[in-house]
């Protein structure tokens, strides 16, 4: 695993004692170059379900980290938190969402047990896009990604079941192909897009109603939806098989590792 | 997932009968195209620790497939019996090997609780590294690969740790790259290598006496020794761990599947 050094660590840092000091904005563009995660937190009965949904499921729930026993420090960044420095938590009570918080030390505290799970993220493929010039809309236009259930059974585990959820950036017809090889060389992070064009046959009726995140734009002509896998996955399994409680972070605000996205890159 | 079909998919069935029927020839050209596993077996309770192992050591123990609750079919080969058709087995006891054998019925019925994990094995690049005619010396020569047990300590899960074992080829120094970036291309069957050259970094004192496997014959001038993380590694944390009971296949002794190496590949 490499390490972010110097202004690009301190940048790292100062993401997270941002959110650890109470800023709730989105992650997206912050700290550019280094691994942002989802999260998932669930009492230690649950964490034998969650691990095999995750092996199961591999390209929407890629782990990167497993924190057990309660901890809330990863080692994906020494030092961090997980209950302060993730900008937006949801909190979910029998698979129904009972709080949005910027906050989660009281709700840990209930919860001794909890085991946490790091869940790689389309930041860091986005970053390799970025960097072939390959516009990332949502980012453009200073909105969240927008993100769909889709009609895809992920593989049950236990007592886990849901649909994938997947996350959609319009590319023009004649880069797709360059978008496909640049994510699928980040397979650790979701990889290469599960789906390119054809919304209707993932079950969306509505490009422009997703259940996650913002709206995309209208898709310019020439340009056709490219739909990756997405992290926030768990949430829908969480909601689809009623986990009596888990703690996520909120769709967009992700926890900010110290990193490097090259670490993850074949 | 890719499957084989016609010949191929005949070749993979046939070895699994042949097993079943009492070869214990190991594996390595069988079904050549066809992803093979290593295996092990765990009673329920620890199947958490093993999982979480392979999750934090993934380069060694990349998981293909989980079978639970005494499950002897895995979906990577419709029809397998995980007891009978991989050639020779290695059951365990506290942590020592207790018995070599053809089959595991009777282990396994005495054990109706086992969880089952194939995971990914070097037959898969060795395919690439053959197609881009890089000579696999141990295969020239008839033998079982190297496999050494290196310094490198694999990160610990619950009840379980151990050394990461290694598989060595030599390659010729202007081919290591190629190696390398072929290997690199199938990250979910142990990738690029860990280690280029230098076997006493790794702790290996005599590149000629391997824990697991055949001795390799001398290398050749200009030939480097090339080090992979090898899907025998769970056996040196059974050993090292003192698992109470576990099945393993014998080192070079794989199960053969019904998928295409290409289902793989980045």
């Amino acid at each position: 695993m490499l390490f972010a050094q110097g202004e690009l660590l301190a940048s790292a840092q100062a993401a997270r004692a941002a959110a650890r000091a109470g800023n709730t904005d989105p992650t997206s563009g912050v700290a550019e170059g280094l691994v942002q995660a989802n999260l998932i937190s669930v009492p230690r009965d649950w964490a034998y379900d969650v691990l095999l949904y995750a092996q199961r499921n591999q390209k929407a729930v890629p782990l990167l980290d497993v924190i057990e026993d309660g901890g809330v420090e990863s080692k994906l960044a020494p030092g961090s938190d997980l209950r302060t420095d993730i900008p937006r938590y949801r909190i979910w009570h029998e698979g129904k969402l009972s709080a949005e918080v910027a906050d989660v030390t009281e709700a840990w505290a209930e919860h001794p047990d909890l085991v946490s799970f790091l869940i790689g993220c389309s930041f860091t493929f986005e970053a390799g896009l970025t960097a072939a010039q390959i516009e990332i809309r949502h980012q453009t236009v200073g909105r969240n990604v927008p993100m769909y259930e889709t009609n895809l059974a992920c593989t049950p585990a236990g007592r886990l079941h849901g649909a994938m959820v997947v996350s959609m950036r319009p590319i023009p017809a004649n880069r797709v192909a360059e978008a496909v090889q640049i994510s699928g060389r980040y397979p650790a992070v979701h990889g290469a897009p599960v789906h390119v064009g054809d919304p209707d046959s993932l079950g969306i009726a509505d490009l422009y109603s997703p259940e996650y995140g913002d709206a995309p734009v209208p898709l310019r002509p020439g340009e056709v939806p490219v739909f990756w896998a997405c992290g926030v996955t768990p949430q829908a399994a969480i909601q689809a098989s009623g986990v009596p409680f888990a703690i996520t972070h909120a769709p967009g605000c992700m926890f900010v590792s110290d990193v490097l996205n090259e670490s993850y890159a074949v």
